[in-house]
């Protein structure tokens, strides 16, 4: 890794302060990993404080010639903030500000730092509500959401995040300072250059203020779990369910997946169990009593072979505890291998049936442990291959593993990122996934507003973007 | 306007058939117009029934350097859809198959040249629904829709065109086919090309196939009409409302809307009436009811000064009388004058009113009939200016009015193109609205997209762009 030249750490220090500044091994080496498990040493992390300074940053980037890497709370599943050619950390952790809740348009203003379940947390006063909720929600922030357009298991209701962003303030390459979009519901003023930004995971601008839709916070939520004696049937259910009523979670886990957690739980699961749902419906007490009858009688007309039971939570205790059941899979699977790959992949929900049983056949042919679980309201499977990441021969199966999953993803009409991005874990797959025309054409974008390649390079792309 | 050389011509006949060609004058006239007002000749009319043969059309336009203007239903309102530069008008009418509906996983493939009312019909055997309402939807098409990112009176529950589309085929200029997006509801794997072509008028490339989002067909919708004593009272009424519940209808008519129709309509309006809102709930009968005690309920609490009557619609009778309010508005204006400037603004749905006082400032200032109604609950409102076009110090008068109408929009931090687009008609105003570096990007953006300036060349930027 480069270090940066001692002028070069000077300009630095003049733009955002000494104390906003380091270079030591010691705090590099805290801003060098992320949620994908990478490490890479920046030369530097500073820590701007506005737009302008971040401004100045990458006037002096493009200068000197070095890369510059943006940060929120790298939770990211996928490298997105990892400094893979080193450069300089842009660590967003001081752009943390609340602007502004506007209860009477539904949007609030915030800096890209702040914390997304902060944001949640102060909405709650007005009685307002922002919907997206990744599983990090409680330290992931919402500059990080946007640059890889964040989802959850709410999206099956609500939407993703790109769904909820209005307007942004954006750091250019070149250190121009461009807002996008309107505050407003409605807007066709020109091109959408909002939603080019979400989910371009820091290539193409740092994003230093965000304007989001917020919306009536629901009253009232009810909890259910169903088990079912098929996945197969668990998965026609789904479908069949949501013709009838839109819940806000609509989770399930499959029979690996089950079993990891089986003796763990105290919740009376049928040995015949092979497929878990997890069922909210949410809104006012009227309209969750009335979606509750639905699902009620909807479950007791099926519960013949496949329905084998249906729960529901009475109260918030009871909610807990199905939540559990979630919630435990993935600590829990750390007891059969040390290390997880998390795999967030989509395909149409009639589909996901199919996926599970093809990823148990590569389970079973590479030898692996591979347990699913996911949004099946929108598709959107988590395939966790469990390896010892010391064992290299075991490592290598579950790269094999992964790229047989990838390809029977594609071959299913869906696509190898739901909510977790490129970065640079999938990098090597998304060219199996796009067409070769599309991938030319986001090429060039990066190009345009990227010529000097200095902007998060080696993401999305691998090394073929300058 | 200049013709097409005859071997030009020839070529085009050999690309989709000689009699899929046209260069007469009287065909040529019936696609130099659309829903603006204006009118551009094209040297010829091709009618095109394959992306391949849109592509083959492409490569011709840039050898022999010709403008292309792709049309659907020219139901436009700024001009989208007109020749300015002559040319060859690619006529999307062939392309009008509803290519799949999948009920299963919701979503439904058709050609650009659909009408969007044709896909609501055919999805209603299904009990699936297409939200997105614009005035046109019996005779626009979904080509169009995307093109301009097309809204409508349900935007304020069920959002815009850009949150239906999933996947795009689209031709671009130099003639590569390229696919956008997935068809799931989650998908992040790299940049969101499929929002850089919704509202990008036909400037970046031709669309030839889409993948949109459809929902379970709400079962039971009710109306209400409720007159309020102010038009301030009215905007504040409405946010009290949605912070309550989400009607699927949330329109208002100001009190010069309301006396152009007070005559013609059977309401028995008191005379105190400053502003009428059309309210619609929808779902299934319980949410129905549910929602409609709500609202029964809220604005029995209001019926002090404020809320003078507040009427529900019995039957579909009843229900069409109500609606008979909205739409009489425009056609009677016209017995005030023969021509009508519609604009088609945004504000924050706070600033309402002001804008609502504004524009009667305006009006008496310029000493025109001006009028306004629109989409109260998203700050959408259709500012209507009524003129004689034969009068030239009239047209001059309006276009002062639209002027300084902009100039407040802006000021309120609205938008001056809520679901209109920009074409020709507000492409003077574009860069009032935004910044410096946004409209830059934008120019960047089309050059890349269209480095010869034969894609729909005249619009969004008037003539800076080759």
């Amino acid at each position: 890794m480069k270090k940066l030249d001692r002028p070069v750490v000077k300009k630095l220090e003049a733009i955002v302060g000494p104390d906003q500044v380091t270079t030591s091994v010691e705090d590099c080496l805290c801003y060098s990993y992320d949620g994908s498990g990478g490490s890479f040493l920046p030369a530097a992390v500073v820590f701007p404080d506005s737009a302008h300074q971040i401004s100045a940053i990458m006037e002096l980037a493009g200068s000197a010639s070095f890369p510059v890497v943006p940060r929120g709370a790298g939770s990211g599943m996928t490298g997105g903030a990892l400094p893979v050619q080193g450069g300089v950390v842009v660590a967003l952790s001081r752009l943390n500000r609340i602007v502004e809740i506007d209860p009477v348009n539904q949007v609030a203003v915030v800096e890209p730092g702040v914390i997304t379940g902060d944001l949640r947390d102060a909405l709650k006063e007005f009685g307002l509500f922002y919907p997206p909720d990744p599983a990090s929600l409680k330290f992931c922030t919402m500059g990080g959401n946007i640059a890889e357009c964040a989802g959850g298991p709410s999206a099956v209701k609500y939407g993703v995040t790109r769904d909820y962003v209005r307007e942004l303030e954006v750091v250019l390459a070149d250190g121009r300072i461009m807002k996008t979009g309107v505050p407003t519901a409605k807007g066709v003023a020109g091109y959408d250059l909002t939603r080019l930004f979400i989910g371009s995971e820091g290539t193409l601008g740092i994003i230093t203020r965000i304007t989001v839709k917020v919306i009536a916070a629901p009253s009232a939520i009810r909890t259910f779990l169903v088990a079912c004696s098929s996945m197969t049937g668990a998965v026609s259910l789904v479908a069949d369910l949501l013709t009838r009523l839109t819940p806000c979670t609509l989770e399930y886990l499959d029979r690996t997946a089950i079993s990891i957690v089986r003796e763990k739980l105290d919740l009376d699961l049928s040995p015949q169990v092979e497929g878990l749902l997890l069922i909210e419906v949410d809104g006012d007490e009227g309209a969750v009593a009335e979606q509750a009858e639905i699902l009620s009688d909807f479950m007791v007309s099926r519960s013949d072979q496949l329905v084998l039971s249906f729960q529901a939570a009475a109260n918030d205790e009871e909610r807990e505890k199905l939540w559990t059941a979630r919630r435990a899979v993935s600590p829990s699977a750390f007891d059969l291998r040390p290390d997880k790959i998390s795999e967030d992949v989509v395909v149409p929900r009639s589909r996901i049936a199919e996926l599970v049983a093809e990823v148990e056949g590569i389970a079973a042919d590479k030898n692996l442990v591979v347990f699913t679980f996911g949004h099946a309201g929108d598709g959107n499977i988590h395939v966790n291959i469990m390896v010892d990441r010391n064992d290299q021969e075991e490592v290598s199966r579950a790269e094999m593993a992964k790229d047989a999953l990838f390809t029977k993803v594609l071959a299913l009409g869906g696509t190898i990122s739901g909510e977790h991005g490129i970065g640079i874990t999938k990098a090597p797959f998304l060219r199996k996934e796009l067409g070769q025309v599309e991938y030319a054409v986001m090429r060039q974008v990066k190009d345009l507003f990227d010529p000097c390649g200095i902007l998060n390079p080696g993401k999305i792309f691998l090394g073929e973007v300058r």
